[in-house]
């Protein structure tokens, strides 16, 4: 089957079937404290929880979050659970060490010296409404949607100091309008 | 409305309805080559690039991938498009600084010091049958299947070093069984 959306060199347009069934399942970041990492993702950003899962002869955590929000088909038991929550496409996976705690631990964000990892981004309906929120709560912004040259989008940060672009896709799709190439 | 599924601190289970209809849209991450990463993540990962945006006042394009098998829905028109790209889940953006070549940019895949993010990871249907394939491509491995504690989870490494963690979700439930604590 071929696909064809957006011009660009090295693609490979004909997708081979050995991948299909393919999953974007997580992206992980290591986190210092878990219930700070918990309150803030939870409370702040509506996430779920789906499932934990602790090592203790390696001495460490992961908790498996999602922003999906339809859960009638998500088992309550836990193996089938944990099936469930490796097969999903957009989970955020964070790692705690259990050495690790928000006084002795300090997470690279990936966009000062050396860079890699930029950040994760999150729509939102409204982003007024969004980011008069996050303010009242607190949350630190590296960016404000009105700052900058790139209006319209924000950038929070998380308790580990990870960056969370902040957006509303009709009002991106409207800033990027000029820059669409094609 | 009320969510539990997992135990820990810090948990809010009461969601906010402020946070309804936020979507985990993007994973970004900076890459040297766009041709060798888009060769990457389309011919061997088989993710299918949605849109491409240049900044050329910015020196700097972004590319959208998802590895979403279902196309039908998505626009021709380019603005309509990148609404979309915006507001699905599970999207995978690569940033290009154009001044950044193969052998010029080096990026930090965060885990070595400094340490931050972790990897992203893909659940695929058939573990052996991708690992195998990997191989034969060429893919560079930081893990295969049998190294190491965690057997039955790959870790292959993508053109600028960034991990992907390979699985096959009912493989993790079956080794992670003996972590699961509730």
């Amino acid at each position: 089957m071929s696909r064809h959306f957006d011009e660009a060199e090295g693609l490979c347009e004909e997708k081979d079937p050995a991948t299909d069934g393919f999953v974007f399942n997580q992206t992980m970041l290591r986190i210092a404290d878990p219930k700070r990492s918990l309150d803030f993702y939870t409370r702040v950003m509506g996430m779920t929880l789906l499932k934990r899962l602790d090592f203790p002869e390696m001495k460490f955590s992961l908790y498996f979050l999602t922003a999906g929000e339809d859960f009638t088909d998500v088992s309550e038991d836990d193996k089938e659970r944990t099936r469930q929550t490796f097969g999903r496409p957009a989970m955020l996976e964070l790692t705690h060490n259990w050495d690790d705690t928000a006084e002795s631990a300090d997470y690279h964000n990936g966009n000062s010296d050396p860079k890699g990892f930029g950040h994760i981004g999150f729509h939102v309906p409204d982003l007024g409404h969004a980011c008069d929120r996050f303010e009242s709560l607190g949350v630190p912004f590296q960016k404000r949607p009105d700052d900058g040259a790139m209006k319209g989008i924000a950038f929070i940060k998380d308790p580990d100091g990870y960056w969370i672009e902040i957006f509303e896709a009709s009002q991106v799709a409207s800033v990027c309008a000029p820059h669409i190439t094609s």
